[in-house]
């Protein structure tokens, strides 16, 4: 996998509106999983679709959904099962924000206070628990034991890269090549799987789906990769606390490249506030600053280029349409969402 | 659903001896479901395997698994794939107490300290969650959708009766209906799923399926009963701590029913303890006294009896068969275990 420079701005204008082109692509569909989604989460016991709604109703932008959609539609299917495995895709991120929040204590996810904040640790989990199954009634109701396979592959793959976070969390000396591993088992596994599934249903030979499914893990890479930059304050502000990993002494990409080129007095810097977390008012500034004095957040950003060139790459084999143009959007935007 | 009342006690003498007979039948049927259980418990993480086995290896009695290799014997089942099934219904069992641990924070479990005491909230939740997806990427390697259909069921109602349990949990005017319903999902929904899966494989007519899918349930509902009343120290105890449901405020049946009994000062005591939590040193000894002087733990065994009745019932159209006798032993021990 090659880790290509900084390449000159070739962005199309479409990607610096973000992710309006791929979106109105697929609306109508959107539409139809957004009402399955909320007609799913009934339940005669009323919390569950109350707390579930508190994080699907808070406007993310249901991004692995939306490529099930687009994978689909560049495969050129045409029936409507796509609607409902987009839908169990969105159950199971949702299933992994709730459970992921008992574990991180974030204050904030998409700008608003988290399930956990709010209902304490019991509820999530068990409401997390019972998204993940109804997405797995949905799949049994649609029949097909391919993509049941892949969907539960991804669930134990992301639970597998969570609980590697947990372990690596707080270790300094962990490696980049790790890291990369850990990523993309917990967030990338679920947006490979989401695109694969879209050449499952249109029932295309197994190229195409191990082709929609590179594309979906490199952007899935890339997008935790910008995400952790942003936590440092890279590009624009959007709704994110900066600092949240600092805090909590997250060893990522940025951390690790800095530790890598650093003094030995930024070692133990970086020991001092990732391993024994003792943390004083000044030190996120001061990491920031170290970030950049390495250029370790604009070489994580160019990490996440190249694995959107590699995403954009494995789309070469499927001809031109307006599915195709929209995948390659959704992969700038991963990328350049917050710049 | 009757409940009758205690009957003359016509237990064979088997049942005294507990477990075994049931358990000798599925001896070398179990030996392959506790190989495959720790085969399919490795990861590259090798926290997982760590902490699941911390819980796989407590010694529980896998009564869960034993039903489902008892009702394939019983449907003249000749094949291997119950085994698999047994360690799918043993992971989403497993999955669901360390889910349970972040909930109820008891400090014993199986006269064991929790995984939650060990290794914190988030670790527990992770490693649930790869049992829980580990179990489905089995049962889509057995390949019936039919069977995928009535776990996937299962775990879904078993979380809406954990939720419903969060729910009604400090709530005093709770009723008797509102209880059973609850534990009918959160334990006997997977003991249903567990029997029914064996007549599945042995491709058994559905009259087949919803008897045994009776018994399960109804085995299922005895055995919460009979956990509700030793948590008040009915019986031997069996290394379980005398008290933890109520320290917790947890409303079970035998305060339901000594509720529904007292005086309004013995109410004004069970809303104090339970609800407004405030609990005095010896509230717990006259908590017991109280339920003796109603009877709640005895009628709440008389309950389980009846259950346990119905069980037995389920099974009258098979005909006689050292399988069939285990399961009749199973049901006996589910409500006579601790006496």
């Amino acid at each position: 996998m090659s880790l290509a420079p900084l390449s000159d701005d070739t962005t199309p204008t479409v990607v610096r509106a973000g992710l309006d082109g791929p979106l109105a692509l697929v609306a109508p569909e959107m539409q139809k999983v957004n009402s399955l989604i909320l007609d799913r989460l009934q339940s005669e016991v009323s919390l569950i679709p109350e707390l579930a709604r508190h994080l699907i109703a808070a406007g993310g932008k249901r991004i692995r959904p939306v490529l099930t959609l687009l994978a689909a539609k560049l495969c050129g299917y045409q029936g409507e099962r796509h609607v409902a495995l987009a839908a169990c895709v969105e159950f199971i991120h949702t299933a992994t924000l709730l459970h992921d929040d008992v574990v991180d204590e974030s204050d904030l996810r998409r700008g608003r206070s988290t399930a956990n904040a709010v209902w304490g640790n019991k509820a999530p989990v068990l409401v997390g628990d019972f998204l993940f199954s109804r997405a797995f009634m949905m799949m049994v109701d649609d029949g097909s034991l391919r993509v049941l396979q892949i969907l539960s592959r991804a669930s134990a793959v992301i639970a597998e890269g969570e609980v590697e976070q947990l372990v690596t969390a707080n270790d300094t000396s962990s490696t980049e090549a790790a890291y990369l591993h850990m990523i993309a088992s917990k967030t990338a596994a679920l947006f490979e799987a989401a695109a694969q599934v879209g050449a499952v249903v249109a029932d295309r030979p197994m190229a195409d789906e191990e082709a929609l499914a590179t594309y979906g893990r490199s952007v899935g890479v890339a997008f935790q990769l910008v995400d952790d930059a942003l936590d440092y304050g890279a590009g624009k502000n959007l709704g994110k606390t900066v600092g949240d990993d600092f805090r909590e002494g997250k060893i990522t990409l940025p951390i690790l490249l800095a530790i890598a080129r650093g003094s030995s007095e930024e070692r133990a810097f970086w020991t001092r506030c990732m391993e024994t977390m003792e943390q004083e008012e000044q030190d996120l500034e001061r990491a920031i600053g170290i970030l950049h004095r390495h250029d370790a957040i604009d070489d994580t950003i160019r990490r996440a280029e190249s694995y959107c060139a590699e995403a954009k790459g494995a789309l070469a084999r499927f001809p031109d349409s307006p599915a195709r143009q929209a995948l390659l959007d959704l992969a700038d935007f991963a990328v350049h969402r917050a710049f």
